[in-house]
């Protein structure tokens, strides 16, 4: 029995937020202070960090379900199969439906009832529920698929992302310029042809204080209500450089895999800087130089949208060639995430 | 292979909203019209109906990772394992962490993960998430746990239920009255010994606009702001009463248990009268007599703690003999929900 992603859709928002919008933020640093640095400046080092120069935003009237309900209607179409004969849906999120303007989190119910009403699935036996794990919940629900699929109670699995981070950020924090909006999805299905997960690894890090370094909290400016997405920047990086390039080496020997075999590396665009040190320090635990054009990125224009990230990137270059990376059968792919928990996973795929 | 409960834990909050602390509530309709008929009379009808006397609320200063570390705890010293060998903590809830007074939903970083951190265990392959599900979300995270074993993924599962509902409600609306805080706690294991989960069934319905009948929405007060539980109390009732009967056949049928062998009812704890409705229908399909003392209860004095129901009502009854409802091993029982989304779910388990 093989888990097979059989088609993969994805969704991006309408609205482009450039570097140059946040030119006018009253930005105010953790203690309240104002930032006296001129804003040309503070966007420029951020951008030359992160590789971000614009990011996505949901229309005001689209929820993050909505945006689910598009990425999954795409990957229903692109694997042709019958929407009535999925046994799961499952979507990953952190903050459920966010109405423009209302900081209320609502998720009841589940995003994937409401995508699954959105998307008129009659059969009750279509099981839907929602997860929470930071920005690896798809790759983790992927990872519940193959459980589902594989102690056979399921055969096939719509696994969506969706998150609309633009209703969550404070925009008194230079970190807002980092988040976008977007929407992922695949469907994994049991197949007997070739190829597929070939192994898997999660983790989640609480000892060391490690759960306050992505969370939800005020904002800077403290004359605002609400609560927002918040993080502690450098040691999120020192974490992530610490613990995911040992934990995608795992994921590899589990699966008896050749670093030499590896074409592509999906990971959670989280910040260019982050993602090409982690990816460096990943070939460096095999003393192998790092392969050039071995990691696709779309954060450029798309922003960090969390749970969304890798499956958007993903639906891109193996449909559309993005950027020059190119899939072919037979391929060795390896998707990896870090984020809110913290929570490391990581799933090796054969096209 | 077996999956079974090694232990369970539930933490029941200190303190105890009588139905006579409703009586000076200012309620008001959906139409915003001040309900003129007296408090009183109110809530004897509604004692009448749910069954509820006295509800439950967690201290000001707990949350719902909290009082879910409680029954956690619990649950680890009852099953006497190593916590550092769990392979996997998952959470179920509706509503994340809710600050006392704050109407703010925070699941980031997950409450499991809160949960984690909480107990101090150091292993990072003990893998957290949250599940989101409706009241069913503590079940279907038991059937999840079921799938990660089976599929060779976990031998030892931490399956938390954890809602502050009394953060949520609207006081203006009399539905308010049914909910209460709880947390509830099971440990599942890989057993080759006799017994444990011997069948399941889930299902999600959305087409008939089901997903409207448990949701979060505005107060009956409308100059009030934030967001908060809602029902369609009636037809909740008639979606109930219609699907959940005919699951929990599908259920023993699936497992070849006969409708005589079958010792208990763990059912979500939503509505004395409604639950009374649901179990005199089932056995109705058998065209059998419901026998006497087959469905513990304990909404009367903790009220409708959604996904926290049916752990806490099974720790009692395992641990204490709870109304004089005992279990000895070889007992067949079955455990059902139905909450938001619509989810409808069932395990039956053997002692």
């Amino acid at each position: 029995m093989n888990f097979k992603i059989t088609g993969t859709g994805s969704y991006i928002p309408n609205i482009t937020k450039k570097n140059s919008d946040f030119l006018n933020k009253s930005f105010i640093d953790d203690n309240g202070q104002e930032i006296s640095i001129p804003n040309s400046e503070t966007i420029n080092k951020f951008s030359s960090i992160t590789g971000i120069v614009e990011r996505r935003y949901a229309d005001i009237q689209m929820n993050s379900s909505d945006i689910g309900t598009q990425a999954a209607k795409n990957a229903i179409k692109n694997s042709e199969i019958n929407p009535e004969e999925l046994d799961y849906i499952i979507c990953s999120h952190n903050f459920g439906d966010v109405n423009y303007g209302s900081n209320n989190y609502d998720m009841m119910p589940s995003l994937a009832s409401r995508i699954k009403s959105n998307l008129k699935i009659k059969n009750p036996n279509s099981v839907c529920y929602d997860i929470i794990c930071g920005c690896p919940g798809w790759i983790e629900s992927m990872i519940q698929a193959k459980a589902l699929i594989s102690s056979k109670m399921a055969s096939k699995c719509l696994i969506i992302a969706a998150e609309t981070l633009s209703r969550v950020i404070d925009h008194h924090d230079r970190d807002s310029m980092i988040f976008g909006d977007g929407a992922g999805a695949a469907i994994l299905e049991k197949k007997n042809e070739k190829g597929g997960i070939i192994s898997h690894v999660s983790a989640t890090h609480t000892f060391d204080g490690e759960k306050d370094l992505l969370f939800v909290g005020k904002s800077n400016n403290k004359k605002l209500k609400g609560k927002f997405i918040k993080m502690q920047g450098r040691k999120v990086y020192e974490f992530a450089l610490k613990n995911v390039p040992q934990a995608m080496k795992n994921c590899l020997e589990i699966g008896n895999i050749n670093i030499n075999d590896l074409k592509k590396i999906f990971i959670h665009q989280a910040n260019k800087k982050m993602d090409d040190a982690i990816i460096k320090r990943f070939y460096k635990l095999y003393e192998t130089p790092m392969p050039k054009n071995v990691m696709p990125m779309n954060i450029e224009h798309y922003g960090n949208s969390s749970v969304a990230t890798v499956p958007t990137l993903f639906d891109e270059v193996i449909k559309n060639n993005k950027n020059g990376h190119s899939l072919n059968d037979g391929d060795i792919i390896l998707f990896a995430s870090v984020g809110a928990g913290m929570n490391i996973n990581a799933i090796s795929y054969q096209i």
